[in-house]
């Protein structure tokens, strides 16, 4: 199953042009493609094109909005709450960010919870909106359960990831993305489709035991929270996942815990719902707000130069800072195209057909 | 090695009176006091008045100044940097945290980073000085190098905690106080003395192997990041203990990395400083910033209710919130006494005779 590659533009396009089918406007088209592109490009494959038709099912049973109406609903100078209108969280995304910078224009920092929302594409790539700024940027989300707590069989978190974008001045910047579980769920479909073995500490069975098989998830199991265990510090992992839930959630008025809803448009919506749509949480911190920019910067660049200079276990190559291996995907992936597994492409064939948008070249880009 | 028991008032006034002989005003010495009591209350014995004889030790050869001019060098409306000129971080860490709850109560939310600070105690306590305000408190600091970064066997970050309180309704609060390492020290401490065995994925040797001894840390080894090998998620947690040493510190001036002081005072002092001290960051978030504090502490009771409620694996008694078996060891040592080793205690008589403050009873407090 060798798969076609394809341009940055030749997908941007094409994913713009189906929003835009769907009734999104012009620039939230544009933008929600690029978020979603931005994910096949930094190499985490699993929230990038491949969700488009998952995206577009949600429109279908109504719950996307394709034209929302993204509004404040509070604020202090510091903090916003922002509704989503159930809009793509694409869209909602980066509406928020744009208004946590805002107030750290102002008043030093800006952090905005926002409720109503749907999945947002990758979080490392709201964060890194504050980088242009010569700020940090902080971009949290929850998501549909499927992690259990330390001692519980319940799925009762989503993989909640952390996104933390802090810039530098002659070095990239780091960029944190984590899912605050041991692995997300992209690496297990990953290993679902090889017929792989999970190392522990990745899932448990619906009994909650350890276990080494991919698909115990689809049967009734739960991925587990970054440790996997109590000896290995799942404690904290669970602790983690359940802040960035009640950030983006309990202080917005968005569903948490167990009443997030799926991603999946077949999945039944969950029988309450204590809020509105999934939550999300942003921060943006103006450096110059705590020590001038490029001091700061200077010293950043001792930081990741210390770190990456550091001594390797033998057989390492090298100790890399958070956010090497994505600049170096995406900037291959600028060059050489972007590969789509054959499922891929297929369902991008049929979006094309059932919204009469002509489909790309499948003639590979190198 | 039955450990004799003492109750918090005799430990507090100890504590506190020791302090004066050092120089600590009143008030410095009496919030030192209850914030290195409040580990024992809570059970993090390697926090508390164990730790006394050391901050002594570092007043000695002139590391720690005891009548510290505690002064912000840098602000906007939601920001500070405070210098803690070298203070108890003891009592530097709470001085800024009542700065970002300041902060909070004018423009919504206040982040204070600090430099030329001191070992500060537990996170969790700064933390949760922002509950009675109806606050969410955060509360990071970094700390000696003891981890070496996925991939490496240098030691470059301290085991940086991670404290954040969230206040609830009729539910007491959530508070989680994590070392951003699969194991804190502290817990390989007791593995030492006991001789016992660690669970792989806690330290590696020198070489940067897997190792389940103990002494290997001591031996030229490292603790490990939250997950413990790249498999199982360790670039997350060097990702989340970098995250807390720059926000720390390079965002204030302080050191980082592999630059950050040693607790002993008989350990050198790195060769190299590119700030002062040692740094810390803290959060302070009024609720009502978000959404009314009562309906936000309705949704937290909801929220710790489903998830204390969960259905537990067979064998496990329940599912805990964070902050629950620190609570419960509080209640229980308020009420039957706080024990301590014989080292321990040693140490304290030693401190009794060293500065003729009269050592308090041995007799057990039961």
């Amino acid at each position: 199953m060798r798969p076609d590659t394809f341009s940055f533009q030749q997908l941007f396009d094409f994913t713009k042009a189906i929003l835009q089918k769907i009734g999104c406007r012009d620039e939230h088209a544009a933008t929600a493609a690029n978020v979603l592109l931005s994910a096949d490009l930094r190499g985490v494959d699993s929230h990038g094109v491949a969700r488009l038709s998952g995206y577009v099912r949600l429109w279908e049973v109504k719950r996307v909005n394709a034209n929302p109406a993204l509004k404040i609903i509070h604020e202090t100078p510091s903090t916003a709450v922002v509704d989503g209108d159930s809009g793509l969280g694409l869209v909602v995304a980066p509406f928020a960010m744009q208004v946590a910078i805002e107030k750290a224009k102002n008043v030093g920092t800006g952090w905005v919870s926002v409720q109503n929302s749907n999945h947002f594409g990758i979080a490392g790539y709201h964060a890194m909106l504050a980088l242009q700024h010569d700020m940090i940027g902080i971009a949290f989300t929850n998501a549909s359960p499927l992690v259990s707590p330390t001692f519980s069989v319940e799925r009762l978190l989503g993989t909640n990831p952390i996104g933390v974008a802090i810039p530098a001045g002659e070095e990239p910047p780091f960029v944190a993305d984590l899912a605050t579980t041991t692995a997300a769920n992209g690496k297990l479909e990953i290993l679902q489709r090889k017929g792989g073995v999970a190392p522990l500490g990745w899932i448990q069975t619906k009994d909650g035991k350890a276990s080494t098989d991919p698909h115990e998830l689809k049967a009734g199991g739960a991925l587990l929270p970054l440790g996997g265990d109590r000896d290995h510090g799942s404690h904290k992992g669970y602790a983690l996942g359940a802040i960035v839930d009640i950030f983006s959630a309990v202080l917005s008025g968005a569903n948490y815990g167990p009443w997030v809803p799926p991603f999946p448009a077949y999945v039944p919506m969950p029988d309450e719902q204590p809020g509105k749509g999934i939550g999300h949480f942003f921060g943006a911190m103006r450096v110059d707000a705590f020590r001038p920019a490029d001091e700061f910067k200077k010293h950043m660049d001792k930081w990741i130069k210390r770190f990456r200079n550091a001594k390797t276990i033998k057989g390492e190559e090298r100790v890399l800072i958070p956010g090497d291996p994505e600049r170096e995907i995406e900037f291959e992936r600028m060059k050489m195209g972007i590969p789509l597994l054959k499922p891929v492409i297929e369902d991008l064939k049929f979006l094309s057909e059932r919204f009469n948008v002509p489909f790309i070249s499948t003639k590979p880009v190198t």
